[in-house]
């Protein structure tokens, strides 16, 4: 039997593979986008998860939108307009692929930041989609591209991860959220906000969100992975009804329901009394990470590579000038620490500066300079 | 934003509305295709549930297959084949769907038993597939029909489901299964066989798979939603290699993986020493329910209705000569009690005999007669 069509243009995924190596014993790895095991809330779970047994009703069939008192919190929390809905996913990977079973066509036009999160990358490339690239600076992406390729083109959605993206770490401007928002509105594109990594901020507060300058042009993609634990599969995608009802009618067909029981801890998690010092000491220890792994990239490696600071989430962009960084990535794997290169990121890499993705959540304090260190010896090694 | 031209054809579940008003306080459903809420293992779950919140790595990200143990017990309690594999989904629901997304171009040829699965006719006509349905009978589909339809299209897929069928409860005869069997290997057509009921059988054993005769003809659609729980979102898809690598590269973008705690606690729970004793009970308890059910429907309604006895399963197909079943379904709901009509199941109902199908696993023994004299009323009033 033949494989789909659709499925046949899909790459097999690079990082798929580097993970699996990167997970070997002794490899020190930066590859991944792993939050910190042991930062895990599991003292808030214990009683939660020792009173499910006496809930059958948690193990039942429900409906798909949602379990109703997660759904409640998320409206409330978010302060969702009152005309629009939320609907619970497996993470927002899958709040991602719905949007795309239920919005895109073969051939419409969805616009990504260069470089871009892989994980959509490969969700629009199995919708057919026409993936188009603006180029993305310090404060977001360039907004002549962004205006000249929306007014070019029949533009459907923009996706976008303005907090703390992925891969270069950028947080945008209180004026571009401003300006992409009101070209949304002229242009009559779909925002999709991807915030993932919105609540790994290591100090203040968060910018407002994107969406909330064109909230009728616009679809909110939240995950729970990074900031509670990937491993329940949680995400909440949250959109004016008559959206989230398409997304709902595949869901539908697409796996019935979130699991329950997973979302009533979750709710538990949510609203412990413990959550806000959970999140407090997240944050410390993913700053403490960062300066360390910063420091120690000025000092070992100033002469190859350059990074702009970031003020949260997971990951740094290290540019390293004219560098085959598919070959760097396996020479600093066999010297036992893993990175991924930045041509992954892209969908035409070779009209791109070269970079790294480095992770600084998964690797414990303790082991950063050694993996540093490795990296170090890998560029030099290539030099 | 306007949604995809494949969601455009789907329509509203019919069964979902029903569905949401059979949860109406006191209205008796036999509608749903629910397990009942007070077999579920509890007391086979608390133990692992409790220990839940020690292990921080079942919360972490995992490989899209799936847990490596619960895999692992797949293949060994299965006996699959050393070069067979199998991927843990978000129910067989999500298998179902990933099958289609992996090997249906728009067009492709499916065929399906009418009546059938209405979960699978919302999934093939997400996929575009062109849906060719053969009739049933008491042994499984007319054998003659179904080799006519083989012979006379290009079919990719042949969905089934043998055991305890739903809508019509029937167990396909051993002969069938070898012919279906040998119809797929002669003409190169993928079995999909879906057995989420097999293992509700009131007594004695199952009948060997229909793709233990044509084992790479074949996939294999297992839940644990019957006989555990479905609010957990479990179900396992088992085939030859290849064809599982590219449903990983779909889940991959889908979803990532399938949560990762739930399928610890199933591992649990299907190597629980009670384990076996809650099997037995189940199926006690559902054999009571049919029988009651079965007894009332031919004190009660037998000049208007008949029916086939069923030997496991959760479905009765009462046929009802001529009637408008759509309206008595709603005819019934006012008077309390939810039905299915056979037109849901069907993708042209206007040829078909009229039938309405009942669950007898979910209302409690109690309130079975209750159920039975109001759909008897209902029956009378249209006549």
């Amino acid at each position: 039997m033949q494989i789909a069509t659709s499925l046949q243009q899909i790459q097999p995924s690079y990082l798929r593979e580097i993970l699996a190596a990167a997970s070997s014993e002794g490899v020190i790895s930066f590859a991944g986008g792993l939050p910190d095991a042991s930062s895990f809330p599991m003292s808030l779970m214990q009683q939660s998860l020792h009173n499910m047994a006496d809930k059958p009703v948690l193990f039942q069939y429900a409906g798909t939108q949602g379990y109703p008192p997660l759904l409640s919190y998320c409206a409330a929390h978010y302060q969702l307009k009152s005309e629009h809905l939320s609907l619970i996913c497996n993470g927002s990977q899958q709040g991602l692929d719905l949007i795309a079973r239920a919005f895109i066509n073969p051939g419409d036009c969805v616009v990504m930041e260069a470089p871009s999160y892989l994980g959509a990358l490969q969700v629009f490339g199995l919708a057919q989609a026409n993936i188009l690239s603006v180029n993305s600076n310090q404060q977001g992406p360039d907004l002549n591209e962004l205006e000249q390729c929306f007014r070019d083109n029949q533009v459907k959605i923009f996706y976008a991860v303005p907090d703390f993206h992925n891969p270069t770490g950028v947080c945008w401007s209180l004026a571009t959220r401003l300006k992409v928002a009101q070209l949304c509105c002229e242009y009559n594109v779909t925002l999709l906000e991807d915030v993932p990594y919105r609540e790994l901020h290591f100090s203040g507060e968060s910018l407002p969100l994107v969406s909330s300058f064109c909230v009728e042009h616009s679809i909110v993609l939240r995950s729970f992975s990074k900031f509670i634990a990937p491993g329940m599969r949680l995400g909440v995608v949250s959109a004016k009804a008559n959206w989230i009802n398409a997304l709902i009618k595949v869901k539908q067909a697409a796996d019935l329901h979130t699991n329950i029981p997973m979302q009533a801890l979750l709710l538990d998690i949510l609203q412990h009394p413990g959550f806000a010092t959970h999140l407090v000491n997240l944050r410390k220890s993913y700053a403490q990470r960062y300066a360390k792994m910063a420091a120690l990239i000025s000092e070992k490696l100033d002469n190859f590579c350059q990074f702009e600071p970031v003020t949260g989430g997971m990951f740094i962009w290290l540019s390293i000038k004219d560098c085959n960084v598919m070959a760097l990535a396996e020479r600093a794997l066999t010297l036992g620490v893993s990175i991924v290169p930045s041509d992954v990121f892209y969908t035409d890499a070779k009209q791109q500066p070269s970079a790294l993705r480095l992770n600084f959540s998964h690797t414990p304090l303790g082991q950063i300079a050694t993996g540093i260190d490795r990296l170090s010896q890998s560029i030099k090694d290539g030099d």
